[in-house]
């Protein structure tokens, strides 16, 4: 039996795991490194997923009342020396842009010198600086607020270790700008934002998540709160997944954005932010993806049926051909979870079963074979790709063709829910809620290993939290980084459980989550 | 009778068609100058025409074959440097990134001097070179061919002078990039995409064009044959709306984008490329508004019928909104032009009489008022913005609720229909073919005049042309040059009538476009 991944997975084999990630991508056709140091190239496959996942997630955004708009890819360097903690936070690295013309010389493509910018344009590494701008322009009386804008957009962080869609010095992603007439409604917005967010990922990425607020040293920089979800990946490692900002009046105040109350007082603003990145796609990779590459949730996969005809140059093959186009046609006027149903009957010239393997990596839901026999027997011919083994025999089932037509927007349905399921389980199982001391945390962890060479599955660890601040709370974290453990938030819904903090012994108010994380 | 817009268009009026254009974009709310010089903040009712742009152009591109990916925003120097007509065409203005860092020197946040990259990196102003590299990667075999692969993303060309969505340093787009197997493919692919935008600038945009091959000198830099769309604007102008591009071999040579064939031997790829950008709503604006404000095709206007409800505080406030409710949502439920209708009650908390301007001023395609007494009386009572008035009255409609609800699709489709009758007609009337000399060419435009003046309404002229190359073509460009006039473009729809060139003398071998252009 052919495998379809050249490195296999092995889950909890500390040496391939990364391995198997980088071969999924590739061997998806999802993705790949580009020339330009630490950028990607999005291929069709991978920019698809991009495409389901933005129309689900902008619907979503949409009905909770934001418009989209868009602002400029430059912001002047001063802009971001008004926010003092924005400054600290971001100031490492970015991509200035301080020329705006080439010349030849002696044949030579060179940068004209005399074409030197009067201030240095930073590419956006995130825009609350530019939109705050805007906003304080925008905002005049308390008939403007809430203000709610979301901005689809690229941005660019220089980063010196990169990795396809989890890490890279460009990637897409949406970011969510808002302003309120008081905390109260701002901070309403920051969870609300944080629900879709989770309901999102579990719902239509099949990739369940902890939602929680972050510890004050891993705010976003300038914010009075930040919350996150975060998903287990198939190491047992945290990936972030979303993030949402109570900003409070920090960035109204360093950029005056003000309106007028109903008393006909002057006052601050209070302002949010919140986005998802194409990092998501690296997040169902690692949670869905097994040894013969990926497995899409159907909900953001590009096509959900692909029929594959067994043609070999043979006059059946016409008919082969006609069957085919007219189920694809009948599966398309389905309706698959709210969607039209999305199949695709892959008429390519290659070999069919290099076709079939093609698709079971790309993780393509539902995979039909179509031979004469189907043709001429009113057959459908079929894998799950979410249970395509039994041992190393793949399974194939068959139906009658209205049968099919008829089961497939349930089999998909059941196929986003198996997904989820699967993940679901794996999360629940593997948070240990029984470590009560530093010494038993580490002894849990082990050794750290270095990032490309993964580590052995661990899961994460859910600890009681006397939630410390300031120089107390950098002492914790540096005891946790030299076991490459990260706080990775305290979730929103606590168990009630009393008990001693793991890390200061004092008594805790809450839980926290830690783990090793991407 | 209130006007909606503080500068009427008056046109012909060679001061005020410029001052025009600006107030529809400020008073439709469309868009603004941000504080980076040049680029451009788009506003939620600009972006979401784009968002119907794209969404409808979307579906076409992939209709076509084509599929999306995403390429890095940066371009390493050296690659512009390959395509020898390509550095020369684009090597003037273009955004360079020289630096990855910032640093905190005495509380001053200051570029880096030792974050320098080793090569500098342009922010992409078209993606030929970076696409191209991955082509050459991509493509091994025939069986590869034809490669399709289009790109919606954002792109910088340093502009010294800009007018909102007509040139602006960044805006957004979509480049198509196409290889094929043989010149006859790829030059069939030219066309084909060609066509798309017509048919899309004239069903969807409600703009009519004229296509056809633009002379040697406007090709695009290292392309064979470039071909564009033109559309006439209310002031007689030009605007080039849509380009697609045959590149030959000429960018596959540079790149070694090469493919093994049939007979197995190693051939260069044709290749393509073809785009529409932000640069259409520009031309949306100055094809369909009118002194009132923006008028918007509804296949592409955000909100098709907008319901005002007409609250006074009372009692009765509460059955009106249920009504307008009840009313958007069986809209809601309507096909229009093949998509769902969409409508909106605009419950903000301003005085209605105010809303209705404002969605005037937008162009929003139908526009509803309701008071008690359409509530009471299921009637409902609205404006339609392409026949707004009969003189300065303003002319108002009424239908029971029911015949309204079934009218609006047809409505919709009605105003969708008379605004492009309208432009095709200004277009159809205003392209003189009797102009015989180059002498009467300068009576017929007579002095040319500062752009930002505007300038009287002269329309195009269509001539007899020669086709000179060379020299001989630039210096009838020069002669044009003087009076401000450009070739547009040779159109594909000949009369086949004979005649003397207006340039050269010499006997015409087809007819040639001839306008003022933006």
């Amino acid at each position: 039996m052919q495998r379809a991944l050249s490195v296999s997975r092995m889950t909890g084999n500390r040496s391939t795991f990364p391995d198997w990630y980088q071969a999924v991508i590739r061997e998806a056709d999802m993705a790949e490194n580009s020339p330009v140091r630490g950028m990607m190239i999005i291929k069709p496959w991978g920019y698809g997923v991009w495409e389901e996942i933005q129309r689900d997630l902008d619907r979503r955004i949409k009905e909770t009342g934001h418009q989209n708009a868009y602002f400029p890819l430059f912001i002047p360097l001063s802009f971001f020396a008004k926010e003092a903690a924005h400054v600290e936070g971001f100031a490492k690295e970015m991509a200035v842009v301080t020329h705006h013309r080439l010349k030849t010389v002696d044949g030579q493509l060179v940068v004209d010198p005399e074409a030197e910018l009067e201030e240095p344009l930073i590419v956006r590494p995130t825009s609350e600086t530019i939109i705050g701008d805007a906003f304080q322009r925008w905002i005049k009386s308390h008939r403007d607020l809430p203000l709610l804008i979301n901005q689809w957009a690229n941005v660019v962080r220089w980063e010196m270790r990169t990795r396809l869609f989890l890490r890279t010095s460009e990637f897409l992603w949406q970011e969510g700008h808002t302003a309120h007439a008081d905390g109260e409604d701002a901070r309403a917005e920051t969870m609300r934002m944080l629900e879709v967010y989770r309901d999102f990922s579990e719902t239509t990425l099949a990739m369940p998540v902890i939602a929680g607020e972050k510890p004050e040293n891993e705010r976003f920089p300038g914010a009075e709160a930040t919350f996150s979800i975060e998903a287990m990946m198939q190491d047992g490692k945290a990936l972030q997944a979303g993030t949402s900002h109570y900003l409070g009046q920090n960035f109204a105040k360093a950029q005056n954005i003000r309106f007028q109350s109903a008393a006909e007082t002057l006052e601050y603003c209070h302002t949010t932010s919140w986005g998802v990145s194409t990092r998501l796609i690296g997040g169902v990779v690692m949670t869905h993806g097994d040894d013969d590459g990926l497995r899409l949730p159907p909900a953001i996969a590009p096509r959900q049926v692909v029929v594959v005809p067994m043609l070999r140059d043979k006059p059946e093959d016409a008919e082969v051909l006609r069957y085919g186009e007219a189920l694809v046609k009948a599966l398309n006027a389905t309706t698959t979870l709210g969607e039209r149903t999305r199949a695709l009957l892959d008429v390519r010239g290659m070999r069919s079963a290099d076709k079939r393997w093609e698709w079971v990596r790309r993780g393509a839901p539902l995979i039909v074979e179509l031979g004469p026999r189907d043709a001429a027997g009113g057959q459908v011919t079929f894998m799950r790709r979410d249970k395509l083994r039994d041992g190393d025999k793949v399974i194939s089932h068959a139906l009658a063709r209205d049968a099919f037509i008829a089961a497939a927007p349930g089999l998909l349905a059941d196929i986003q829910a198996a997904l989820y399921a699967e993940a679901k389980a794996r999360l629940t199982a593997n948070i240990r809620t029984d470590i009560r001391t530093f010494d038993q945390l580490a002894d849990h962890f082990g050794a750290a290993v270095d990032e490309d060479e993964g580590s052995a599955f661990k899961g994460w660890v859910r600890a009681p939290w006397s939630k410390p601040t300031g120089a107390a709370l950098d002492a914790v974290d540096e005891r946790l980084k030299k076991l490459k453990l990260t706080l990775r938030n305290i979730p929103l819904e606590q168990s009630g459980g009393a008990g001693k903090c793991l890390f200061t012994g004092e008594d805790a108010v809450e839980e926290v989550l830690i783990a090793r994380a991407y």
